[in-house]
């Protein structure tokens, strides 16, 4: 199935007259089709109040230019319908407040070879811009871990987290997207130019918004729900109380995804916003790519066993053989029938046990009598 | 009401020949009585295995001149009946298995001033002995505050968070009670012996096992079902993977106490047996003493408010000055008309609004247009 021409020059129209996230505009053209959605802008301008601007600016739109110049560049644009959409989008339907931006975009503008609708499962791993080399650790780490298991690693782009964890992904071979606020042409921030240039080439940079489109704030609004659409699942590696990686987590929270968060030292304001997450019960608590797979994996994929300590030596030993440790003194030693009383068992048996205990360093003996060999006495329980 | 000396007597006589936390014998004790008790000790020395050893012990325990001794130095025995016997021990009726120790034990040896029927709304404060120095910060700030709140801070002595935590109290000026495996008049480890002797001038020092008695494992097992009766709620401040803090946190969920844990960084071993117990859902993330409060408190009393960022000073402009500074690009200036077209609003207006915005520096005009001002710049939330 191919999409008409006529529909993909009229969502491009709409990508370009419209701001990134308009519910009500996108609402409708999800509704209408494109076509359809661009006649009624022609014709009743004024129906609502969100159409004036756009229809304001139906005049000096030119679709077919815009789509020509980004074709030649390696641009393309992916709209509902074509075999590259990701089905995942139509979550949006209907999401979204009229100020918070939302529902399904028009259309995606991709620069990349990796097809958006072959990613596979896909985890966005995002957070705090000014993050700490903690965070940025963890988030390269994660990343490298996801995509090592097979994973797509969504994220922004932004300075900090969204960096490190692309970064992560590309060090480990990985498949990686970023998601942009600004037009997929535009090195936005600058520094990260490079970076940018080589996930255009190897993987894929993706926005909702035109080539050429400045990052604006609501841009970055609109861009955090496609984040979360895009993925299984979100994770929060370092957030301040105020973090757009929240807003992020609340879309992926509504889109009924999986909401994970990376604790931190509760004296870093990098991770206050994250334990709140977690605090409220808007976030599991993940500490580890494993935990993330766990959690994101198909039932019975990726279980994890409840974390142990590696075998203590003693969880070797018979019950018998640990009863009697058990009563053997920390520190001052004790005779062997104090031990056995103790311990509530035979004399005699007692004394053998406790000379084979000594064999394997459990307890020693001291002229005084017996008492626990040094590695257990430094792994007591208390 | 006061307990008959035979009575005292008797349970001091079983606090020295069975072993704190044996189920079979606080069972007992806790359904016949003490007294009671001793006379099938004595007639039926056989009747279980565990009585046998108990038993044996009869002939040599000297109750009285403990007693006396104890006495003699201050340190006085309550048990079940006396004003003082604090009425939270009840709770361990019945609870416990074979091996894991448990039960109400038959009294409890104290050497201090304060009365352990009036510790208040008490928190257990515990944690890894081998605790880094976050650890130990966020342990001895987490128990001043609890003790500034009018909370009675418990602890176990042992190094690391234990100690943090009881010395954070008493820098508070607040309330605190060791709780101890060994004798409450022997120094364990030695190197706090200063603390405890402090502990037992000012505050209180309490132990299930009689004075003199030394450290064993199996009573560092039956020590922590104390800390954790005698407490609303036990907070765990890092705890390796095995610990005896998850042993003392496991005891204060099955006697339906709140258990808390503080997440540390991920990369951090000692936080890994806390982060392992959020992540199962055996505790409650905590950041500190307010959150510890909130989970404690009273209904309506200590409730917190979800943790927000100060309000910045975009929150404080109408909604259609937010509008138009959404608009406002991030780096390239834009004309007024090209941001009331994004914004969707009429030119004049937003001239208009463009000037006031500046006032407070949230854009900023360049000869070639507006863009956002330093401030609003970094505080983009992506």
């Amino acid at each position: 199935m191919t999409v008409p021409d006529e529909e993909r020059i009229a969502r491009a129209t709409i990508s370009i007259v419209t701001e990134p996230g308009d519910v009500r505009c996108l609402g409708l053209t999800r509704e209408l089709g494109g076509v359809r959605f661009l006649e009624v802008l022609r014709e009743q301008p004024d129906l609502r109040p969100e159409f004036v601007a756009a229809a304001g600016r139906l005049a000096t739109a030119e679709p077919e230019r815009v789509l020509e110049d980004a074709a030649r560049r390696g641009i393309r644009f992916v709209v509902p319908g074509d075999d590259e959409w990701p089905a995942s989008l139509d979550d949006l339907a209907g999401a979204g407040m009229l100020h918070a931006r939302g529902d399904v975009p028009a259309g995606l503008w991709v620069r990349g070879p990796l097809r958006i609708d072959r990613l596979g499962p896909a985890v966005a791993v995002v957070g705090s811009r000014s993050s700490t080399s903690y965070g940025d650790e963890i988030a390269g780490d994660l990343a490298a871990v996801l995509c090592a298991a097979g994973r797509t690693v969504i994220s922004g782009a932004a300075y900090g987290v969204d960096y490190a964890a692309h970064r992560g992904a590309v060090a480990a071979d990985g498949r990686t997207v970023a998601v942009l606020a600004c037009g997929v042409d535009r090195p936005y921030p600058l520094a990260h130019r490079p970076m940018l240039e080589h996930l255009g080439q190897h993987h894929a940079v993706v926005s909702e918004a035109p080539p050429g489109s400045a990052p604006l704030r609501i841009r970055f609004l609109a861009r955090n729900r496609l984040i979360a659409a895009l993925t299984r699942g979100t994770v929060v590696v370092e957030a301040a109380l105020r973090s757009g990686a929240l807003n992020t987590a609340s879309w992926a929270d509504r889109l009924h995804r999986t909401v994970m968060g990376v604790p931190g030292p509760v004296t870093s304001a990098a991770s206050a916003g994250v334990h709140e997450l977690i605090r409220a019960g808007g976030a599991s608590l993940v500490t580890d790519g494993e935990d993330v797979l766990e959690l994101l994996g198909a039932a019975g994929e990726h279980l994890l066993d409840v974390r142990r300590a590696p075998e203590a030596p003693r969880d070797r030993l018979t019950l018998r053989a640990r009863q009697v440790l058990d009563a053997v003194p920390v520190s001052r030693p004790a005779s062997a029938a104090s031990v056995a009383r103790v311990a509530g068992l035979g004399a005699e048996e007692v004394e053998h046990l406790l000379h084979t205990l000594a064999v394997d360093g459990h307890v020693e003996r001291l002229p005084s009598g017996w008492r626990l060999g040094e590695e257990a006495r430094s792994t007591i329980e208390q």
